[in-house]
């Protein structure tokens, strides 16, 4: 216990020493470290493969279920997602030092603001590999050091993906200790690096909501966290049917898993019965089970009854409840009550609901006529994305390169004195 | 205990569902209520002195210290002072809806983003009464709601201003629930209110250090807060000495016991023998101790020597430490080592120095050429101060309106889906 303790107080320090020389990088430094990695993991995908075998070995051995060995898993056409993954980032333009809104006070200075990165990014993440590569990519694109702490049963994937990590950074002149991947499978470095407040500047966890409630309790270190995606679709009496029925059936059908899914459908009384049973066929013919309220059901004989729980549920599955509202009240009504203020849509023509829809739903995303899973870094055009937070400080929403940043003031004078 | 835990969780539930409610309220509606909140308390001006006399006689008794009892005590200006501070916010912009960077996607949907209130903000202080209706005026300009703790002192001031709060919040038609102001006096209150996780966002705290950093340490709740203020100011071998001298007597003797004073001067070896002496004239002649190190004690007599921990030192006080370096990387690597990353400047007319300085010293203001005395929301032009941030997360520096709000995304779709 004290020798995590003491290597995971060298990992900070080298991460704080290392972030001071990341701050000041150049862009095309920086780039040229990415497209180094991006060499090295693919000039390395037989060690990679050859690494992560072990780890499956492992993982088979104790019993790890099949989606997890699955997750788990690099092959040759991963490797290559990893490596063109770094090569995309190193496209991206770099927010680092751009400056904006200077402008004069009547004292004579200008004020305005410069954008900075964050320091040392800790980010701990469940046994998904590519996630070693893209994490270390995105926080040395931000100019910050990195601690990653992967899962213990991707620790040989995750080392090997490191070697690669150091090389393209030492190729580019940079220093290795700027990506650190935490060698070491004790829990107990997680509890050190999300309280190690003198050396780690935020925390990205990624991965299940467990592990997520877990980090965010015990945490010192301030937390960009992703909990819940309890999304709704609003089907408004004057919404137009054909986009309703589509976006409805989009926003729970084109993939379930996810956290941008739909979970809950609220329709207005008064379209409820032209819409619910042509939608609900769809949901039944790709075996989506259907929990309803009583109005619902009396459309729908499909339909299992919706308890309260329901209405609190990510299932990340194909379950889907819904409930007819009386009107717009009702849905702002039941979606700041009961939304997990991810995602929310309506679906409407008339322009005064969807205002007041916009306004009222306090949530990371909220959308007129479009469908919950556009919410999304690639899909919003931030053109990366390390998470999307639920939180309403520092970020929200899905979070891109600007998340790992901040903006200090910069006052230029010329000699000016306070009076 | 289990009483204060009871009370604290109904304020917090009162508050959130006040919340709601502000975060829709028009900018007329904002306005008006905080001009009825200035009008109640200039006609309230007896009543809230009689309750302040009531706070100081108890102070005195206590045997409260004189600048205490000084900053405790309301008299018909500092009154009219805290109608006018309302007065002003009301004629600031209402930064609430605000929609930017709305773009078309190659999905043909419209993405950008919207400006809503954190929610609900705890604002804890010492025994200033002043600051409730201050704190209570941006909550609102801001469509957030408050829960305010001042020190046990001011309570009988307190909740004669907040009585002129709710008096101007029914006036205008918003509930009174939107600024509540605790009653009890109990300490345990603060440990609750900034646990609270599900009824409050945001705690910030307004007071003396070790107030920060104890509610720092145990807060659930995200804190912007505001620890030391360590401020430097370089002058570089190629400063124009005129200004340097006028800009480091000001940032030293200005104000003393204030934040964004400089604490530590660096001067460069090759104009120290030009600038000290003439400089250090000017402090003495105003009783400011100095503390130097050995170059610069050599230069002027009257220098005491600087121990390491005088370089980590906010004295707040006519005390300022002095060290003279070679070069601009070792005043980089001075400030960034002892610098509270609050503000420093550099006094130069060389280009490239100013640019690296701005780009390379890590603290929430970084300036050329002027005084660290700047560094404030009023003079930044933000036009209301709740705080100075030390933090990098969500506000960096002086925290105005902006620093109360987040952004949420908003999608405007004509009936997109993800493919």
């Amino acid at each position: 216990m004290e020798d995590i303790k003491q290597y995971m107080k060298s990992v900070g320090q080298q991460a704080r020493a290392a972030s001071r020389v990341m701050a000041q990088a150049d862009t095309a430094v920086k780039n040229r470290a990415l497209l180094a990695i991006a060499d090295a993991i693919l000039n390395s995908s037989a060690a990679l493969i050859a690494a992560n075998a072990k780890d499956i070995a492992a993982a088979k051995t104790n019993g790890l279920d099949a989606a997890s060995v699955d997750r788990l898993t690099l092959t040759e056409k991963t490797v290559r997602g990893m490596a063109e993954g770094l090569q995309q980032i190193a496209t991206l333009p770099d927010l680092i030092g751009a400056i904006s809104e200077m402008n004069y006070r009547p004292s004579g200075i200008q004020v305005g603001k410069m954008r900075v990165p964050l320091g040392v990014i800790g980010i701990i993440y469940e046994s998904r590999p590519n996630v070693t590569a893209d994490a270390a990519g995105l926080c040395l694109k931000s100019g910050n050091a990195a601690i990653l702490r992967g899962g213990s049963e991707a620790i040989h994937s995750n080392q090997a993906i490191a070697a690669c990590v150091h090389t393209g950074l030492k190729a580019a002149g940079l220093p290795e200790t700027a990506v650190q991947v935490v060698t070491t499978t004790d829990r107990a470095a997680v509890g050190e690096l999300i309280t190690m407040k003198e050396y780690v500047d935020v925390i990205v966890p990624r991965g299940g909501k467990s592990l997520i409630a877990r980090i965010s309790a015990d945490a010192k270190v301030p937390v960009i966290k992703h909990l819940d995606g309890i999304c709704h679709v609003y089907i408004d009496d004057e919404a137009d049917l054909v986009k309703a029925i589509r976006i409805a059936d989009n926003a729970k059908t084109h993939r379930y898993g996810v956290c941008n899914a739909m979970e809950t459908l609220l329709v207005h009384a008064n379209v409820a019965a032209k819409v619910l049973p042509e939608l609900c066929k769809i949901y039944l013919d790709k075996n989506v089970e259907l929990r309803g309220d009583d109005a619902a059901r009396k459309l729908v004989a499909q339909m299992s009854a919706a308890t309260i729980d329901d209405w609190r549920t990510e299932y990340l599955a194909p379950i889907l409840s819904v409930r007819v509202v009386a009107n717009l009240d009702e849905a702002i009504d039941h979606i700041n009550t009961y939304s997990s203020q991810h995602t929310d849509s309506i679906v409407t023509e008339n322009y005064s609901k969807a205002m007041r829809f916009l306004r009222e739903v306090d949530s990371a995303s909220v959308m007129v006529n479009a469908s919950t899973r556009f919410a999304d870094g690639f899909e919003y055009g931030l053109g990366a994305e390390i998470g999307i937070s639920t939180d309403k400080i520092h970020a929200r929403g899905p979070v891109g390169l600007e998340g790992l940043t901040s903006q200090k003031y910069i006052v230029l004078g010329s000699g000016q004195i306070r009076v």
